[in-house]
Formats: structure tokens, C-alpha cells, sequence
């Protein structure tokens, strides 16, 4: 495994042809971006590129995505972006596992599988780093660049209001702004952060009504289970982004959600809301992340092991 | 009056001794950023400053106040900031209205009622407005009025979401924080956008609950009334920041929110998902403000009244 720099990069991508980019399965904004932007800058540089996924992208995403069809074509080189840990190719996996040659990642967690590997652990987003990158090449941004660019820096930001976001982040997203001042980036994010269906506000106020209050109110488990999902209309897939209602209450310093995309399959996703590195929380249960957005799953168990067992390692940071 | 530009507002300012700082009532991130940067300008310059506001300051913004005390003294100059028309002054506008020297506001419905204005209507907040002014004062920033231009441009773009936070926004966030890196922007942001009372998210459900769709789902209309009040626990003063529920649903264009702060006034908030202009729908009901955010007032009418009135001249728009 060779660590690279972003000129490195910059070199290496010049030099890649026919390209199979892999992003994470339940793809976020973040790693659709940072996957169509590469494809779009391959293709600009006249080479064949196609963006891979285990599940497929959102229909929020859609203006990401190329207006020219995708091509099916055997790989000469294989990258990775925004993807930790080989496991998140999902069912791609048994495929590319073990051959990535380039990985472009900002998690602190990166397992380091690929053969080469561009870690900004500091970055914001993975597209902060790629934006870097981009302009390495000296490549003239296109607007699906932009609005790709834009899109995964401002959703893993949560819109600029996490700690991830600093004077760089909001630097590089000013420069993307000043040279396309005309896209709707009020749009992307009403689309990103404010709009919901109708279901999933029905969801919100079960969830909100059978909240949870831990440990003198510093935790809180919202259940974003299987009777929410029937009872709202909402899929159980749908349920992804629904993890910001936990850290809302006041005093709350970790915030539980825990969802059921299949009855008995739990997923937790763990919030800080201030400086508990909820990360090494997971960690010990299996799971993995950022320091203040982390997840892992629990199986064969009831609901009530999934809360004793949570709390039991929450208790321990607090 | 005589408009002002940047650089004449710095050479003014320079010139001011003792002065009066008012806000407009119902205080916000913006003008309090505002008037608080400003006083604390004034006293790095040895001069004697106090802010001026009809309503208190709430407690969310005390990292924002000044550490030394506020003396009393008599004004020898009278300024205004983020304030559009005198009647905002509320119960200051007898003692100080028609004798404000200079306004500094970013309202394009400022009434121009100082005798010195400077107006950047395209100014994303007052405070984006003054980081300008300071900078060409050649002010040294200390880190409570970084954080006050922060929380002032953060606010009123409601964290860099809206369509005001363009490229010069993010560039001078971007100094501001490049100068201060260690400010917590996000517990900042965390207090401003994401903290929620218990009271106020048992309201939030209630509201949810009773969201009343109009015109094929592009209006939607949300009670903040005296009886969401009363069960939620909430004093209805604190029902000032709930407008954002209204644009959530998918597909809606225009978003009413009515509260009640005494039994029978009914302050409505109309907000506009993507181009209605909602500022020039308010003024057509005595009220006014932003184009995607403005307000007007009933009193003497029933709620279904209220409704009418609100659903006629919105359906003029649609």
C-alpha cells in the first residue's frame, strides 16, 4: 500500500484508462458526488468511466447524473472513492474486493485496502478532496462538476453545521459558487435537508412521540423500527436519513437511532453532540465511523437487548 | 438622506462618539451579530457604545453579550442595524424615531428613514454587511466579534441553506474562520439550528399533526396557536423559530405558519420553497419582509378567517 499525495493523484488519474469507480453501498451524497465527478472529469479527458454501486442511487440524486448513457466495458483499473472498508461494496464486493487500485477517501477509519491510497482524514467530505484534486489536473470544472462537488460537501457537512466544516471547506465551496453562480444550490439543498414526504413526517411524529430520555436526558433512542415504517407508509429503506432527530432535544449528548430494514436486522446509528467520540463507541460493538456520526448492527436480539446493550456502552463514555 | 458605501460608512463610524445601537424587536442572530459586533468596535476604539433592543436578548445568545457591563449615557449619535422601518424599534420607536444619523441594513424593503443609510440588499445578513465595514475600518477582530459576524451570517441564511448564502458569504466565512479556528462554529450552530426544548418538539408533533395541505399540496398551513401552546408547555413567545416545519413536505411552494403570541393576534410567517416572491404577497396584507420569508399581522378575525384571507391572496400567486 503507497499513501499518495493529491499531485500524485492527480498524475496517477491522468494515466488511468477505462475505469470502474466503486462507491459505498446506501450511497449519501458524499460518495455520489465524488463518484459521478470522477466520472465526469474521465470523460472529459476522453476516456471511458462508469460509476458502481451495490444499491441503487436515490431519485433525489438525479441531477448528478450524466446526460450521456453509461457503457458497459471490462475494467483496466479500478478506484474506489469515499469507501472505508471493502465490506461497503455491498454485494459488489466478492467482484473488486482485493483488486481497488486507487482509493480517495477522508474517513479516519480507512482500512487502507487499496493498492493506493489518498487518505484526507482532515477533509470535510470526500469531495472536498477531490476538488483538490480536480484542480491538480487543471481540469475546467463542468456545472454537473459543480453540482456534484457541492452536493457532497454540503450533505456530509449536514449544510456547513458540523465541526468537519472549516475555513477550507467553506473556501473551496465559495470558489465552486463564484465560478457557477447561477446554479440553484438553494434547491439542492431544500432537496438535501428540508423536504420531506408526507410519510416521512408522519414517521417523524411517531418517532417523536415514543423518544426516549437516557442517563438524565444525555441520551436519547429514537426507534425507527419496522411498526414506524407500517404504520407511516414509509420504507423501511427510506428510513435512512432520519438520524438528526435524537441529537435535538436539549442537554442530549449522544443520540441513539435505531432502525429495521428487515424485522430483527437493527442498525444504530450513534450521534455526538458535542466532543464523546462516538466512533470508538461503535467500535466496540462491532460497528465503525466518523467520531461524531457512527453506526453499527445488532441481530438476533430483541429490542430490549438492543437497548440494554447500547446503553451499557454509552454509560461508559458519559 | 444620503447613501453611503462601504468606505464612507467606515470614515463615519471613526467619527462617532457615544453612541446608541438599536435592533429591531423580536431580536434574531442577525441583529444582535450586529449591534453587539458593532458595540464591541466601538470599545476597541475607546469609545463608550450600548445596544439597544424593545425586547430581551434570549438566553441562547449570552456567548454573543459583552463581558464588560453596559453603562448608561446620554447618545451623541444614534445608530441602527438589520432594522428596515423605525416601527421595528417597537417600544423605542417614540424615544428614537427620526433622529437615527446612520442605518446599516440589508432589507431591500428598508424604508430609508436615517439620515445615512447603507443598504446591500444583496447582502446575504446586516452582518455580512458590517464584516465589509470593519475590515475597510481596519478593525483587529477579537473572537466575540467573529463570533457575532458568524452567527449573524449563519442565521439568516439558515446555515448557508437559503439562496442569500452565495459565494462572497461562504468567502468571508471562510476568513473568519480561517482567523479563529477554534471557535466551536459547530455548537454554535448546534444551538441555533438543531436544539430543541422538549416543550418545543412535543409542539413540533402537535403541529405535524394538525398540517393542513391547501391547493393541491403546494400550501401548507401550520398552527403555532395558543392551544399548541398550552399543551406543549411552551410559552407562545418562543414560538418565533418554527417556521421551517411549513416547507417540508415535498411539492409545497409557499409555506404559512400562524402564531398566536396573545389570545386573538395572529402573527403569520409566510415562506417560499423556490420563487415566490411572498414579501410582495404580505405587503398586499399590510405586512412585508424578504422575498422567500416575510410576515404580516391579523387581529380581530377567527382562525378560519385568518385562513381565508391567507389562502385568497396566496392562490393569486400559485
Amino acid at each position: 500500500m503507497k499513501q499518495l499525495t493529491i499531485e500524485q493523484t492527480a498524475d496517477y488519474l491522468k494515466n488511468c484508462e477505462d475505469v470502474h469507480i466503486l462507491i459505498h453501498r446506501s450511497p449519501d451524497g458524499d460518495c455520489i458526488g465524488a463518484g459521478y465527478s470522477l466520472q465526469a472529469v474521465f470523460r472529459l479527458l476522453g476516456k471511458r468511466a462508469k460509476v458502481l454501486c451495490a444499491d441503487p442511487i436515490p431519485p433525489r440524486f438525479d441531477y448528478l447524473m450524466p446526460k450521456e448513457p453509461e457503457e458497459d466495458f471490462a475494467p483496466k483499473c479500478i478506484i474506489s472513492t469515499d469507501v472505508s472498508d471493502e465490506k461497503l461494496f455491498g454485494s459488489l464486493e466478492p467482484i473488486y474486493g482485493g483488486k481497488v487500485e486507487l482509493c480517495i477517501d477522508h474517513h479516519v477509519s480507512n482500512l487502507l485496502y487499496a493498492q493506493n491510497v489518498l487518505l484526507e482524514p482532515n477533509a470535510a467530505a470526500a469531495c472536498e478532496t477531490l476538488y483538490k484534486v480536480y484542480r491538480a489536473m487543471g481540469i475546467r470544472f463542468t456545472e454537473q462538476i459543480a453540482m456534484c462537488l457541492y452536493t457532497g460537501i454540503a450533505t456530509d457537512t449536514g449544510c456547513f453545521k458540523y465541526s468537519n466544516a472549516n475555513a477550507d471547506t467553506h473556501m473551496y465551496t465559495s470558489e465552486i459558487m463564484r465560478e457557477f453562480p447561477d446554479i440553484r444550490y438553494d434547491l439542492i439543498n431544500r432537496e438535501m435537508f428540508t423536504v420531506k414526504s408526507r410519510g416521512a413526517l408522519q414517521a417523524e411524529m411517531l418517532m417523536l412521540a415514543n423518544m426516549e430520555y437516557h442517563c438524565d436526558g444525555k441520551v436519547t433512542l429514537v426507534w425507527a423500527t419496522q411498526d414506524v415504517c407500517l404504520k407511516s407508509g414509509v420504507d423501511p429503506k427510506d428510513m435512512e436519513g432520519i438520524t438528526s432527530i435524537s441529537l435535538q432535544p436539549e442537554g442530549v449528548e449522544i443520540g441513539l437511532t435505531v432502525r429495521e430494514p428487515e424485522p430483527g436486522l437493527y442498525k444504530v446509528s450513534m450521534r455526538s453532540a458535542k466532543d464523546i467520540n462516538v466512533s470508538a463507541l461503535c467500535a466496540q460493538l462491532g460497528g465503525g465511523g466518523h467520531i461524531k456520526a457512527a453506526g453499527c448492527t445488532m441481530t438476533d436480539c430483541t429490542r430490549d437487548e438492543v437497548r440494554e446493550r447500547l446503553l451499557a456502552v454509552v454509560r461508559t463514555a458519559l
